[in-house]
């Protein structure tokens, strides 16, 4: 069964000191039906990723068909962290597609700006796995360490690596200051990126999508429309970055595109379009990648020729992206789809619009990389036949994982997979506080702590201590060298001797 | 397309200190994944209400995959109050129905023990429209009216009242004694019943579910089995209780059902046997009412005759009910789906099992009452033929309410639709706090405190007064009548003197 898009809303994304989260998702639902053409709405789906710490509105389904004055309708919330959006809209795929309703309103909504940043951060850090968190381990430290593990792998300077996300991020902002819907409507220079603080090295403020309020809808419905959703793919993977073999790409998102494309018959090279999950401007590149938009390995290479500009071959988030327009976490995936249906009917400002736009798809992340959508959305005009995906990567999507190393069998010695610098570490750790993920010699991933914050380079030696529960790493010196050889002949000594004890 | 259960799992409800919420949740899965005889699961579909406060795990859906060593496959959280639990289901329902996926697992959770009492009630209260939660209104002392506004209605002295809710709480302990999941696995007397203190009036400990950890999990599948889904109804209410005409049952509940039964085509008088969501004794009344079950206004007599117990007619709450088998929010809509699933199956305790279970239905309340659900089970062997049903109640299903007052325009008198005396007021209320819905002459419904804490009738007249964000009232006694002639005499004097002004 087809499922077409009715009607689209959305609130201008920023800040909303005044409203509840409830009242701002209607007034973008408000827009969506009276948009929409079809039959009256039968049942509300309903995202937001922790309404509950962020506003202390519990019950937001009901509390959100009371708003609009639908008490009766059935309604549920759906929730994924901050792939949220997408996936509220794919239950409703769903709930329309097995023929339950014939038409559903979907919204997806965020208020977090009226908190303090440490607080914002501190209940986006949730979503990590505990063992990360505690080690002092943030979003954006996370997704530092996933950027450092991209550069490396493909042979980046960090003189590279600076100016490909300046140039992501300079374009987010460029395509945000022509939607009237998004928080940053300014342009920035490549010298307000390089002046911008460096949050948690490589990343600066600028590569980080900000804090924001803002609401999207849509009505997905049985009747035929002008646009339809063809495609929904969706993926997970480990909870802990650490327990991924590969650090510089994300699974969860090679298989949730791997679904979207073989549900609508589709293949990278048919998408006209796409929005990506940019929470980080690294996550563009690596996730263009994924999807099989761009070549793997050679993303970068293909954001310095201006392949993903709004005139680009493949325009990516015309909209500006998370980066400039914002990032309301439960909100994000649902504005995605909004901007390619607003795209697909042609009904973005001519500056923004892109050109021939008729099949758009989305990217959306979840957690730490850890629970991702894909949702390919196309105009009824769009071209039938069908070009099957043959993957650009050889890989095959699956998901490896390291064991869960028991720590008394972790070697002392490891290879460093990367690293960050983290100048704004959560409360009660020191700043700046590096953190290392670190393949050990005995075939466990570690994420450890330096014992004193200097530079490492990707792809060094480092030797590593336990103490209070974390594992320090240190660079692998000389004075090691002589510490680890004496250790282990000391421990042959204490077997020698105790063998010559026991006989 | 049909959809089927496959295995169910659950782990003993109660206490369960030394686990996180996802490695209990995942305890529940391995049973089910295990009891299953279909393919390997699909997609994952998560339920939990409020994980991120009771236990600080965000990105519950990912981490449940990732602990079930499923990462890679499709995981959605869905959340619907304390209706979660059945939520889920549906939700994962629709995903299976709609052919996108073959076999999807469905497993819900909470864990709430390791927080004090008044934490646990903090965070519940988060589900309250918020000028009823701040006018002190918790969830209990909600029931409480609802219970006085139905025994009020039907006409129910306190004592019959009390004797009918100590009759369910005695038979859902019976039950609950049988039922080796059971949080409550002892019977109660009258005595204790009646001993037991009372914590909003008339509501007693024993009326009130317990706090509890627990989890369910079941796979549905495609593939023909032995117990199918038939119907699932979902309704939603206005958040706040004051805002609906009639307290003494819940709309979203007949919503739910109707369309329930509608999908099913089936009626109350096929259903074998039922799980209600008796958070609260009378909820279970009120319950079988909305459904069908049992006569509208006469469902306290049933009760009193015997027509719910295990050999009675209708057997309602066979697992003891959320009231013993306990109420771990997120978890029980699903517990009570296991329990019918094994019911049907004929894997229950001889002593527990209901005769001829050929069908069974499940109840779910989300909130107070504001976001409900009811699924149908049934045997692949249940008696083919529809029965058409006719609702026996005559009040057609539609949610009407009250216009939000301004509070100016709220008239000084009214008539007192129920009230309760909270003992346990949440913080910073003094105890006890008296609270009454009241329909004023205006046409307006208030919830308001009383000035000072005595005791009222429900039905009475009573005098209103605003003051800090609030209103009280009174009796209405010879003071009132004597200040209100003035003081409309006074207003009077006033508008007279200010027309002479004028002219």
């Amino acid at each position: 069964m087809e499922v077409y898009v009715d009607g689209v809303g959305m609130v201008p994304f920023g800040k909303h000191p005044q409203t509840s989260l409830a009242s701002l998702m209607a007034q973008a639902a408000r827009t969506a039906l009276e948009a929409s053409k079809g039959p009256d709405v039968e049942a509300l789906f309903v995202g937001a990723m922790n309404s509950e710490e962020f506003t202390g509105e519990g019950n937001l389904a009901a509390a959100l068909a009371d708003e609009l004055e639908l008490a009766g309708v059935p309604s549920t919330r759906v929730e994924t962290a901050s792939s949220t959006g997408a996936a509220v809209l794919e239950a409703a795929f769903y709930a329309v597609a097995s023929g339950a309703y014939s038409s559903v309103l979907v919204v997806a909504g965020e208020k977090m700006t009226h908190l303090p940043t440490p607080r914002v951060t501190r209940i986006l850090a949730e979503v990590i796995e505990p063992y990360e968190r505690n080690a002092g381990a943030s979003m954006v430290a996370l997704a530092a360490m996933v950027t450092q593990a991209y550069a490396h792998k493909w042979g980046l300077s960090h003189r590279r690596l600076e100016r490909v996300l300046c140039r992501v991020a300079v374009k987010n902002h460029r395509n945000g200051a022509l939607n009237p819907y998004a928080q940053f409507r300014k342009e920035i220079t490549d010298e307000q990126y390089y002046n911008s603080r460096i949050i948690s090295y490589p990343l600066r403020l600028y590569d980080c999508a900000p804090i924001t309020d803002g609401a999207a809808a849509l009505v997905l419905t049985r009747e035929k429309g002008d646009v339809k959703i063809t495609g929904v793919g969706h993926g997970t993977d480990t909870l802990a970055v650490r327990h991924r073999i590969h650090l510089h790409s994300f699974a969860a998102c090679r298989k949730a595109a791997e679904r979207a494309y073989s549900m609508a018959r589709r293949g990278p090279k048919d998408i006209d379009f796409a929005e990506i999950h940019d929470a980080f401007t690294c996550f563009e590149i690596i996730g263009a990648e994924d999807l099989g938009l761009l070549e793997e390995g050679k993303g970068w290479r293909a954001v310095e020729k201006g392949k993903t500009d709004l005139e680009g071959e493949i325009p990516i988030n015309a909209s500006g992206g998370l980066k400039a327009r914002g990032h309301p976490v439960g909100a994000s995936g649902l504005a995605q789809a909004v901007e390619i249906v607003w795209q697909l009917r042609g009904e973005v400002d001519p500056a923004r619009q892109v050109k021939g736009a008729r099949i758009g798809l989305l990217h959306s992340i979840g957690g730490m990389a850890n629970n991702n959508l894909v949702v390919i959305l196309e105009r009824e005009d769009a071209p039938a036949h069908a070009i099957k995906w043959e993957p650009s990567h050889s890989r095959p999507v699956e998901i490896e994982r390291h064991h869960r190393p028991d720590p008394s069998r972790v070697s002392r010695e490891g290879v460093l997979d990367s690293y960050t610098i983290l100048y704004v570490p959560p409360e009660g750790f020191p700043s700046p506080l590096v953190l290392g993920m670190i393949t050990t010699y005995s075939g466990h991933r570690i994420l450890a702590r330096a014992a004193t914050p200097t530079t490492f380079k990707v792809g060094e030696r480092v030797a590593i201590e336990k103490g209070d529960g974390t594992f320090y790493f240190m660079r692998y010196g000389w004075a090691q060298r002589v510490v680890f050889r004496l250790s282990r002949k000391a421990r042959g000594w204490k077997l020698a001797l105790r063998r010559k004890l026991r006989v």
